[in-house]
């Protein structure tokens, strides 16, 4: 089966922006044996130049994938540079104690506390003890939010729910945007969709617009999203599925739950602490994915071995994507146990506080 | 499709020795809605009565799960009766400070080091200097092993390479059953044998012969060993197909790594390490195994579902294969993030030195 090539139904504007070929949120990287790395954006024809098993050295080499595992994994040292943020005495989150300076004017939201020993280290953030309602501290969160502005850009109007771990009460709903600034675990559920022909098994991979917000152009899952407040994963999965990649209900059904990563990345002031419930769907061998609100340029059926071997060449993928493939790969028996760091590189899968 | 039973080809002795219903290692529980627990021996009449969905509680209640994770991961508060096991100055295994007094005769094969304060605490516990190479520390070991007579009981005649982490250099071999006195890690091979039928997964059981030396009369996987020196885990599979269930190389060539499970567990002078290499094998519909090595009673092939009942309700099945089963129901999407706990459970799954 050739590879197979599918421009989304909306994707004529993101087209055209793939001339003004952006620059990438960060440089792609190639194996010694491949082409220099490319800064600025790039085309399927990149993609593909990679995929090719010849010259590249063999395929139990890891050391590919431990790379994009620690891209998502950044930071661990700076811990100290974060307290908690405390609700109902339980830690729903980190905050940096630079950005705690942006939080000290709202006295009536959060509680700011110091420590006893004279000097001023902040011991913990906490909501201001009058904000005893979930509903109360979204509503004041959430102003505290639109009130600076630029110091979170990114905003999308979507909120998350925000607990001490998956599945217990919910203390109160956070932008999506502003969840690492304030550490909070996020949610979001990952799709890889496949075709099996032959024996042989193909990756349906996504090609994000040149207009989308964050990570343009980039490579990505047939189908993915954060979990948004009140909807469960099988439930967002069928939506995202319908919304993103035009899959009817009575074929997204037969998703099926198959794990979950987890990673923790710090950057600045931002503590990205995410958890993905991944998600495998077997597609008819003549589905053909069709992209329904905008967010995809184009769609590829690669072999998996392909989609493997752009992984570790590249930095093509949106990074946390990655770790949801390589996932894919030690499942199916594309990774196996008789590669050096077999272990280790599983392990790290799942190196987040994964709760 | 009904469940099918297979008596294993020289199952005959064995099933006379069902008739003296011997202890179990542990006692078999069940959930409150099943009738008390049995000590003694059991048939797969008893396994198959805990089966149905019905009156048990619903399927999204992961204890009985959490409680099998549980059981091969005693003892984590006795650390500390424990010191370091060191070869060319990395820790090899881990070994109690009262198995430490058998070895003290040994004076020209162990170095007992102990600290500088005055008191005879013992620091660590390592070779000989004399003893350089592999052989030579395999060779004095052993002889150590026969000397200790019924101190290990149990012994398998089934050597095990010892290194500091998977595909490491090997320091040298060590008798299976003595793994856990010295606390070295362990690695073994299990194999998910199942068959899909109308959309429906079958998973095909073994029942452990009466007069195994090990959990006799238990639930087993259809295939499962541990990993000898000097053999790939994949050809390791093969083998293991081949003697304990008929399973020739042309379909036992298909079985697919799909990750790997760990745990550690002390119990006495015992502290096991151990990680499993996880294997999927999807049987053709008429396949029929047929066990050529004595090790199995018989087979059967049971819905997934009603070997993930059989796992919540009883200890009715080999300690470590639950886990093994736990991460097949993960991934085949049996257990789903809607449940509560399934990040920890799944989590649990690699709570032990996965490397």
């Amino acid at each position: 089966m050739a590879t197979i090539t599918v421009a989304a139904r909306w994707s004529s504007p993101s087209r055209l922006q793939l001339l003004t070929r952006r620059r990438l949120p960060f440089s792609a990287s190639f194996s010694s044996a491949a082409p220099p790395a490319a800064v600025v954006g790039f085309g399927w024809a990149d993609a593909l130049r990679v995929t090719s098993d010849g010259g590249h050295g063999d395929k139990s080499d890891l050391s590919g994938y431990f790379r994009k595992v620690d891209i998502c994994n950044r930071g661990m040292g700076k811990k100290g540079q974060f307290v908690e943020f405390l609700v109902e005495d339980q830690v729903v989150g980190y905050i940096h104690k630079g950005f705690i300076e942006h939080l000290r004017d709202f006295h009536d939201i959060f509680t700011i506390v110091s420590g006893n020993s004279g000097n001023s280290t902040v011991e913990h953030v906490s909501f201001h003890s009058l904000l005893r309602t979930p509903e109360d501290r979204t509503h004041a969160i959430g102003s505290v939010i639109k009130s600076l502005g630029e110091i979170i850009p990114g905003i999308r109007n979507e909120l998350y729910p925000v607990t001490s771990s998956y599945g217990m009460p919910v203390y109160f709903s956070l932008e999506r945007a502003a969840a690492p600034y304030f550490g909070i675990k996020a949610y979001g559920v990952h799709m890889n969709g496949y075709v099996e022909k032959d024996g042989q098994k193909f990756l349906w991979i996504a090609k994000r617009s040149d207009v989308k917000q964050t990570y343009p152009g980039m490579l990505d899952h047939l189908v993915a999203g954060g979990l948004p407040y009140g909807i469960s994963c099988k439930e967002n999965i069928i939506k995202e599925c319908e919304e993103e990649a035009g899959i009817p209900r009575s074929i997204s059904t037969n998703a099926t739950s198959v794990g979950a990563i987890s990673y923790m990345d710090i950057e600045g002031f931002r503590y990205k602490r995410d958890v993905l419930f991944c998600y495998d769907l077997k597609l008819p061998a003549d589905f053909v994915p069709n992209n329904e609100d905008g967010e995809v340029d184009s769609f590829r059926l690669i072999p998996v071995q392909h989609a493997a071997n752009i992984i570790r060449r590249t930095e093509f993928f949106k990074p946390n994507c990655n770790l949801v493939i390589i996932d894919f790969l030690f499942r199916h028996g594309y990774i196996h146990p008789d590669s050096r760091g077999y272990l280790d590189l599983l392990q790290s899968l799942r190196s987040g506080d994964c709760s």
